[in-house]
């Protein structure tokens, strides 16, 4: 066992060093600048788990052992992009990145080694190797090991994974740089790693509108007739995205158009951004012999190809260059407005060995393993860069992620398809700074159909993906309505959504929140009111309380309330699933609105809402102040002014923000974003009066009206 | 890149040492002897792969990797208990134990890291540690990579996993023992490797006979009368196996009787012995602090807990005595005739991490990796040597195995439950010296229930598992007559079953075996009377042409056959699935007949045989001498004399063998076997005259007559 020095690296961050790791992490492969000054804004705290006993040793088998202490009811979330569950206390999460993570191991898409507890501090492993968090699953032998022990002939009461009071994990080989983020809240960790990783991502506005991609061998006449059918037939759409067949070759893919189904790339592009509609392209890291780069990168490649492609090592300059010039010439320059990477996730444990293996050699010095566990974070990192540098924003989808992603602008997705682990995985990537996109593909029926339609109008990328089975939106004539109503509402809801994400990016703050975090933030600021001395970090006499049998919430314990989230502080969702006519919700303390029919309900409790099918539960907090704009067919481009009306909630009084900018370029990181305070009071001789304190330059949106006192949305 | 010595190990194997081994592995836990002298019987063979090109390579991030050529078409068998595929070209294989093996990645519970090439080799990796085989799936970047790339947009052909020309093995950090063993053919490969392993199990003949699990909390009355309702309605039944309740606390175990339930464990065990029943124990390895081994095994156990339970370091001498000695006492001496070693194949990879961490240590030095791995294959050894000690044989049941395991009297079994995925594991359990039973546990339907009983009555251990359901044979009254047939013909068959094993004793050979074995031994055997040049290996002109285009089967070129399997040379079985009424069957050259209609086939080709839910497609080879016995209610035990019927099927002569002794004990080792010569010959003036050539000492079979020509298994 060894000592350990924790070195202050941030407010709030402490870092120390284990081994000798490689250098090449996910953290240094992004290497984004801290927000240090937002992060001083954050509560003043000191080194989490001080006093408290932190082992390091070495294993005989080599790596080392790190072990902190667990209190009992402590709940651990996080590690990237879990599907099954979201409080992982008592399993052990093999973080690897796999493209099929069927199976309940902690391997995912988006492997983050960036762990949350209930008491409120984090931890990240920067490594580029799989790391294991052992989340009170290895039961050390001790002195009272023995007490666990429980007659399973005879004890209802016994368990098949028994919870110990370590947290172990395990590291690699060569070691890690390691990191403790402070609270005092989970809230206040989250936003510390968020903000530590350079802030949050803020997407074009375009981005928040909602998108659609056609079959994957449609051709230019077919791509913009059904996107004109949108517009027939007033339903919004931003963003249309073309899937492999626009490639002259695909799986491994060029990268160029297919002269065939694209003669005139630069025109298509062109007539699409004139009727509102971005275009956004498909496509993977694995570089066709059919692809102009291939011969120029082939010397920059790994050792093992995929499909008969290049992997290229995007760690080489040279590389990211030919690709950036490339994409940069014949995409972006174009128009194009960003890029679904697709299969950058490829294991070796998974049914087809598609990848490269772990132990594939890059021009760089790297190997497979590593290569594959960061590739998500380079194909992210190369096109932001791409866009940055011509200063617009891009917005696109991404299979696969690792830790340090929050600034990077792009929304995950998988070839999973359970509703409910699509909205747990929305939850769970609120704690690792990762966005994700429950994508409707397919339906069982026409109830499933609306149920993920509705959802994925909720979600931080609104795309239904028709590339296999070529579904729209008016497929089903008797869904049709509803499904209008939703992109409607999402557009609508847009000002409320653009400034929850400027609120990530310059505060660290997760747009969307799963409820642990909302739960632990409000009891977080209850505690503060009544002075009970604030956090009850390091001292072990609480927790957050949620998902505790003696919690605030004790009469649903063991429910982990992973089908519903936060929107901002202000906008509940909570989806409903094929076969369900109503649910049971957890409303945080409060009173809330159910948005569409303006039932009133007290909150901190558990209610039970009957939802018939062309509704979702949506609720607004009291005392919210909802910018709501038209449900135009797309965001408009450039100057054009936006009508907005400021909805308040409610019988009290509240306070609330309106953010806005250009909503396209990187202006806004130079002081072009505009901050409104809104506030409404209660004016002299009853009722409100309603004030928006304008705080920058670039402001688009004009304030057309206010209601107040509302308890639903206004009928459009 | 490094040359490789080989060194002749044994005839027919070599081995080369690769890096520092620490010394612990499968081969070395287990220490049988090789069965040099059988070994020489085999074909004489050269070094596999001589002059073709074996790359060893240092990887950096450490271990290394061996890597070998494929030809085009060569099929790739083996690496253990595997559930999904046969054929396990163009698929990563990672052998790792896992007690929950859903995905496809190789891991199980029985991950042998033992490789059988269809070209006629067979590779062995003795480590205990996790082993990967890319088989094919990983596709080195040369000059020619660049063919394999296709448009997925466009050719129907494009595969999800190109093949390559290398069989690539990731070798453990500190390096492993690599062991090669020669054909020719499959067969001869899988015979050198069991051999080298030292030779096949024998189980005691009672073994054979049916086994019936009862519920978990039954007390002794209720097991008496529930074995005494086998003999009341005419089903044999030669075991009755415990479950977790006989134990006074279990999971972690006491491995005590519980007083309530059993007040006189001697006197319920004898009992059941007078009645002709063996008692079978449930168990897993993990002790519960109220068993009275837990004070003194507690410094001989590792550092973590199991259900707040000890995990005994059964590689010590001290920890092996302990559990021998009361298990000895308590059971053994009682009458008991064997275990079931539940869940020694933990793992982090799974929903419920119950096991000990990777980086447990154990007293004797070893790590939680390496004890895991070999966790099964310690519990084994122990209780074999614990019943060799009395010159007593014992079969049992055991959930976890490695390589080297072809001489332990154990069957694996699993939590999976799909029929198909029963029978195929059954098949590959062939190439790897394993066992397999296809439990019955529950059913969805009653032609569900009939079905998987038919299979497990030509399985190597006919077992239904009642422990959660209580379901017996006569649970469903309209199955009732069907499965009492099955279970007497198993019995009937039971001479013919006992030769097979005393053939895989002595020689090596399979009793269960897989279709690519058979058809690879008859291509051969067809090849030298052919005089066509023997073995083609390492030519690379041709393969066994077993599921290839161009191979004899060409017809039915993709479809595995790992639905059907021989019991040794004679008999072959064709299992159905719910929902099906007849099946398609590939018959290995020759004539075969239906055994219960007496239907004559060519073989060398795929026939359709309609079947009805009563009957099981079972096949007799034209010139087969099958023994038959009475179908009793249990095996006789000690000296009494067995009246034994030889069936001569079809119109050609034959011969065979029969095998005999004891039945119980070891003493067949020093030759107190008997094999039986038997040979069909066409008789002076027509029709046919049989003779039976008496070849040791210990016969208790009484050879009653014979029936020549027959189609169809005589009636009882």
């Amino acid at each position: 066992m060894r000592n350990i020095d924790w070195n202050q690296a941030a407010p709030g961050v402490w870092k120390t060093t284990i081994g000798s790791p490689g250098g090449w992490t996910p953290l240094t492969c992004l290497n984004r600048r801290p927000r240090t000054e937002a992060m001083k804004e954050l509560p003043e705290a000191a080194l989490p788990l001080s006093g408290e006993t932190i082992d390091l040793r070495e294993l005989r088998a080599g790596g080392s052992l790190l072990s902190l202490p667990l209190a009992e009811s402590e709940e651990l979330y996080g590690m990237g992009l879990q599907f099954m569950h979201m409080n992982q206390r008592g399993r052990t999460r093999y973080l690897r990145v796999n493209s099929d993570p069927k199976q309940d191991t902690g391997e995912t898409h988006a492997p983050v080694p960036f762990l949350v507890s209930g008491r409120g501090y984090g931890i990240l492993v920067d490594s580029a190797r799989a790391v294991t968090f052992y989340c009170g699953s290895a039961l050390r032998q001790h002195k009272d090991a023995a007490a666990e022990a429980r007659d399973r002939n005879t004890d209802r009461g016994w368990k098949a994974t028994p919870v110990s009071d370590r947290l172990e994990i395990r590291l690699p080989q060569e070691g890690a740089d390691v990191y403790v983020f402070a609270g005092p809240g989970m809230q206040d960790v989250v936003r510390r790693y968020n903000l530590f990783c350079g802030g949050g991502t803020l997407p074009p506005r375009w981005g928040l509108g909602f998108w659609h991609r056609v079959p994957t061998l449609f051709r230019d006449a077919e791509v913009e007739q059904e996107a004109m059918e949108f517009r027939a037939r007033g339903i919004p759409c931003d963003v249309i995205g073309l899937e492999p067949g626009w490639h002259s070759a695909s799986y491994p893919v060029t990268y160029e158009w297919d002269g065939g189904r694209y003669p005139d790339p630069a025109g298509f592009v062109s007539r699409m951004r004139d009727a509102g509609f971005q275009v956004n392209l498909w496509e993977h890291p694995y570089v066709s012999p059919e692809s102009a780069l291939y011969g120029s990168m082939r010397e920059l490649s790994g050792s093992y190809s995929v499909w008969g492609g290049l992997a290229p090592d995007y760690t080489l300059e040279a590389a990211r260059k030919l690709y950036a010039d490339q994409h940069e010439r014949e995409h972006v320059s174009l128009g194009v407005s960003g890029y679904k990477l697709d299969e950058c996730d490829g294991s070796e444990l998974t049914r087809n060995a598609w990848m490269f293996p772990a132990h594939a050699e890059f021009p760089s010095g790297h190997d497979g393993e590593q290569m594959r566990q960061l590739y998500g974070l380079l194909l992210q990192d190369v096109t932001d860069r791409l866009y940055r540098g011509k200063n617009r924003r891009t917005y696109g989808l991404v299979r696969a992620s690792n830790a340090g992603a929050s600034n990077l602008p792009y929304v995950l997705y998988s070839d999973l398809y359970d509703h409910r682990q699509f909205v747990r995985a929305l939850c769970n990537a609120s704690f690792a700074g990762l966005l994700w996109c429950p994508e409707v593909r397919r339906a069982d029926s026409v109830e499933d159909w609306i149920r993920r339609m509705q959802t994925v109008c909720f979600s931080p990328l609104a795309m239904l993906n028709a590339w296999g089975d070529g579904v729209k939106p008016w497929s089903y004539p008797e869904a049709e309505a509803i499904i209008r109503h939703y992109i409607r509402l999402r557009m609508r809801l847009l000002p409320y959504l653009y400034t929850v994400f400027a609120e990530y990016e310059e505060k660290g703050i997760p747009p969307f929140q799963a409820m642990p975090l909302v739960l632990a933030d409000e009891m977080q600021e209850q505690g503060k009111r009544e002075e009970t001395g604030g956090s009850s970090f390091g001292t072990g006499k609480s927790e957050s309380g949620f998902n505790t049998a003696e919690g605030a919430y004790g009469k649903q314990a063991g429910r982990e309330w992973d089908d519903q989230f936060c929107i901002g502080r202000d906008l509940l969702v909570a989806p409903l699933f094929a076969g369900e006519t109503g649910r049971d919700i957890l409303l945080p303390g409060g009173v809330w609105y159910e948005a569409e029919t303006g039932a009133r309900h007290a909150g901190g409790q558990v209610v039970h809402v009957d939802c018939p099918l062309e509704r979702l539960p949506l609720f607004v907090r009291e005392g919210a102040i909802i910018p709501m704009m038209p449900a135009l067919d797309h965001v408009p481009e450039g100057q054009t002014e936006i009508p907005v009306e400021m909805v308040h909630f409610g019988t009290e009084p509240g306070e609330g923000l309106l953010y806005d900018d250009d909503g396209e370029t990187f202006d806004f990181e130079k002081g072009g974003g505009s901050w409104l305070k809104v506030r409404v009071a209660i004016a002299q001789g009853g009722g409100f009066t309603g004030t928006a304190e304008k705080g920058g330059p670039a402001c688009r949106y004009n304030i057309t009206g206010w209601r107040f006192g509302q308890t639903r949305l206004p009928q459009e």
